[in-house]
């Protein structure tokens, strides 16, 4: 017997895992083991990809090793260098990002195999791959060439510079580093188990993390920090007086109007997500040092109408949004930033999936007539 | 609290539907209320396209104007059409349609809406389009231009006629049909669910077939019926005599080692799949026309000796396997042709997702270490 419908898999539990787990209750979130409260500001994206991707935290002799691959993982094959200028010009980011994944596995030398090791050297070069994409595609679309990567910097400030073609502060490397590894994994999200389904029929980790892209490029999912950002920006520019002013009235009449703001709560967490702490504050230092504070009043004014209204605590979208304008990185990207770190994790369900595989097919409930009898075409 | 695992969401209803409904105890397998044993023979693929996407049977005048839309939606964008050789040279069957699908999001007309309406002539643009992109793919790899589409032709013949490169016989055209309608749904197989997965994020129609087209590429999936020809291609070559015989005698040795036989069993049958019941009787038909049964049965020798070591029944992909070899279709080309079919049931569940949608978001069961403290790395 089928069990009860639980709609949208709410509290079902759909695999095991040991890459990260949330109490919902407490809002901590942890990546094997470790709280992020720990890791934040204190580990580097890289490190963390690693911890996700190879199980434990990595020496420095094992860091240097995987550095190594995640540079010669930045070189993009020949189908995607000679496609990119055309994609860019026709397809939005995302929908550019799942095109140039998918034509990537083409020159990716362990592409017909999943096994243990071929995944971990696939999961390095995706995980290298994927800033380099963002920033590639940004210029192409610009008519520009992203200026050469700086072995000086970390994924996080290569990223920032070949995005934006500026060399970017420390302190701002620092903060995309920070904003990176927040958003690594997050236990069965909906791109997470995409790409877990996908890969559970024994299919590739590129099919698996082609399909998480596609996912994530939803609304209701990774396309939300956008959507955030570009209220906003509508609120912004027709505000008569003061646009914080704005925000509050703004977000107060949608709210009694019934409709949802994006960026706020979350189906697992009944209190606030951890990552939104982290970036309030990063949100805050880099509003000072922009000198214009606008967007962030206006968020927490946001902040607080919806929390006096709903009760409702923003998720890891809402101060992603005005942390990623701060630094510079046009709004249409901020989605594909969150690609850029969650691919880490991605690719390590992969390697989870595949090393205790077991295909994921559920059942459904038919709601639909039954026991019809066809009339053929001419007698219809 | 978390409900108790069950690896691999068997049995656990995940989302309900309108579309298809199996009775796993009987071997029944209907669209929307009608028995596939009725339609099988009696409805072509854009009759039960249409089925699936527009929610009943359609009149005469309503198929003439579905089918004027498959004609218009046959037509390939210019971002596939230029990258086209460059792919087919570069990208296996399944990972190329996975890009070209991609890619043609581009030139989609809708690409910005989910909405009803958008929805549908989406699914039937996208119905019309998976089969001229395998033909056009298998063209370009062995470069040749498709022959032009003959009006007289519905989309299975013209598809065999544009994928051989030779005109099919009004019979191979009809028995590609059915098999196209017996290939259009089933439930919340692993890619059907990963596409409503992908669309429960908002996200849209070819990003959601996208993922849909990575996951049917496992072996596991869709894969498995290039699996079973391959087996059947490696027994014939190797064998020092009858081909027959040592079919039987090479699959009752991988039985007494353990292996699996792919090709067989399934989640929710109990009986035979009543598919394998109608394309067994195809590729008998289809034999003797040949002039050649060898494979037919080698294929029945396999079926007896599974059923009698194992107890399993043949699914879906074992005799598809024999059919589309015997109608002239490259092996490598088995699981693209199952792509065209599911193409319609994909896009129908699409549709059915963004018309009552819920986030699909499930739990998972955390089995990794806890509450550990990280060491920076300079103190690792």
């Amino acid at each position: 017997m089928a069990r009860q419908p639980s709609k949208g898999l709410a509290d079902v539990v759909a695999a095991a895992t040991a890459l990260s787990d949330i109490d919902g209750r407490i809002g901590r979130l942890s990546y094997r083991g470790y709280d992020i409260n720990q890791l934040a500001g204190t580990a580097t994206f890289e490190e963390i990809a690693y911890l996700l991707q190879r199980g434990g935290p990595p020496t420095a002799d094992e860091l240097a090793s995987y550095h190594a691959e995640i540079i010669a993982g930045r070189r993009l094959g020949t189908l995607v260098t000679e496609d990119l200028a055309r994609i860019a010009h026709h397809q939005e980011p995302m929908e550019a990002l799942r095109t140039l994944v998918s034509l990537a596995s083409a020159d990716d030398p362990d592409k017909d195999s999943n096994g243990a090791d071929a995944n971990l050297r696939k999961a390095a070069r995706l995980t290298a791959q994927q800033p380099v994409l963002v920033a590639a595609y940004e210029a192409a679309r610009n008519g520009r060439e992203p200026p050469a990567p700086d072995p000086r910097l970390g994924l996080a400030g290569n990223f920032l510079f070949q995005v934006t073609g500026r060399r970017p502060s420390e302190r701002s490397a620092e903060i995309l580093d920070i904003c990176l590894v927040l958003h690594a994994d997050h236990t069965m999200n909906a791109s997470t188990f995409a790409a877990r389904v996908c890969a559970a029929t024994l299919s590739d980790m590129h099919s698996a993390v082609v399909a998480a892209l596609g996912t994530l490029k939803g609304p209701l999912h990774g396309g939300a920090n956008e959507q955030v950002m570009r209220s906003m920006e509508e609120i912004a520019k027709n505000a008569q007086d003061d646009p914080v002013e704005a925000a509050g009235t703004e977000v107060a009449a949608r709210l009694g109007r019934g409709e949802k703001i994006m960026g706020f709560g979350h189906r697992v967490y009944k209190v606030e997500d951890p990552r939104a702490t982290h970036l309030r504050v990063l949100a805050a230092e880099l509003a000072e040092t922009a000198g214009d504070d606008t967007y962030y009043r206006m968020s927490r004014r946001i902040e607080e109408t919806v929390l006096a209204v709903k009760g409702l605590y923003p998720n890891v979208d809402f101060f992603a949004a005005t942390v990623y304008h701060y630094l510079g990185i046009p709004t249409d990207l901020f989605t594909p930033v969150f690609s850029v770190s969650r691919m880490s994790g991605w690719t390590a369900h992969v390697i989870e999936q595949h090393a205790d595989n077991r295909l994921i097919r559920p059942d459904s409930e038919y709601i639909g007539e039954a026991g019809l009898t066809w009339i053929p075409l001419a007698a219809r």
